[in-house]
């Protein structure tokens, strides 16, 4: 199988869309973000990479504390105007008609429309270059009554989607299942 | 739309699935790693969290350098062996027939049936409670010359899969496209 080298860049499959929020001057504000990732398990920690001029950057310097709200593909287009647009210039809440209620952390905006939102608080903001690399601890989560399966998020539910940058630039759904995980590599334990 | 409070769990839709490589004493290691993402553009950075007892980290640690390895649907099964087993008592080089080589840093081994590989070297490591959150900056890339479209990655011929924990653990292949990005957000443009 011949390789190509083509030098580092940022592209990796999938990466989740998520819209994050922060209050800036005590506005509400979202921005599409898919540079994220889990970071630890207890406590539950996730990661954030934002271009330091974001004006949701602002607000979560502000306030130490953010949000991850994570859209259902029937969100896509508002997600995409979170993504095009900012917070300095136009009301995204206005133009999107999210609904916004706060939770546990009275400083974190969180989006109603969005099937899953998470509250965190700022642990650490790394310099990695021309993104600060936000990582934050999950403080509480909420899910939609109707995106839950015995009482857990049901990813069939919640319908999330993926941002894809190459070879062009979309969105895409999730597809089928493939197999159980901690399942299917059992099958060659025989050749151990 | 009515909402449940889950408390904090570190469930994010959808997560990567990776086999995350290292030299451990001197010997290729592998193993499945879904908490990960992309933590900076320029340079490109990625961020993977590993538990503290596992023997990848282990050869991580020893050389400050690491593999991702970006597996297709196709590799299921041998990325599945690779979470569920530990490099401390098997040979999973061996067990999943990987064909290992070296690019640009001598110490990062990559599968070569994997589509996507990365050469990494560390950063910083944080500790964010359980696991250590590595961060590495990118080095180099390597692509299997048919996932290329127009020298492009092309997520379409390299057909990655997400790892997905709740309702069940399964892994998921990526599905339809459903829009253009920083395209069909212009839509509500007129709302301004």
């Amino acid at each position: 199988m011949a390789k190509t080298k083509i030098g580092p860049q940022p592209i990796i499959y999938p990466m989740p869309t998520f819209l994050v929020g922060a209050n800036v001057d005590g506005k509400p504000n979202f921005m599409a973000v898919a540079w994220s990732g889990m970071a630890n398990g207890s406590p539950p920690v996730i990661t954030v990479a934002l271009y330091y001029k974001r004006h949701t950057y602002r607000g979560i310097r502000e306030n130490m504390t953010f949000s991850v709200n994570m859209p259902s593909t029937d969100m896509v287009k508002e997600t995409d105007y979170c993504g095009i647009t900012s917070g300095a210039k136009v009301d995204k809440v206005k133009v999107c008609k999210f609904d916004v209620f706060y939770g546990k952390l009275k400083s974190v905006p969180l989006i109603e429309q969005c099937p899953v939102n998470m509250e965190c608080k700022v642990m650490h903001i790394l310099d990695v270059g021309d993104h600060a690399l936000v990582v934050g601890r999950i403080e509480e989560m909420h899910v939609s009554d109707e995106c839950l399966t015995n009482g857990k998020p049901d990813i069939n539910k919640i319908k999330p989607f993926a941002y894809i940058t190459t070879p062009h630039l979309y969105y895409q759904a999730m597809g089928e299942v493939i197999a159980k995980s901690h399942s299917i590599g059992k099958e060659l334990k025989a050749r151990e």
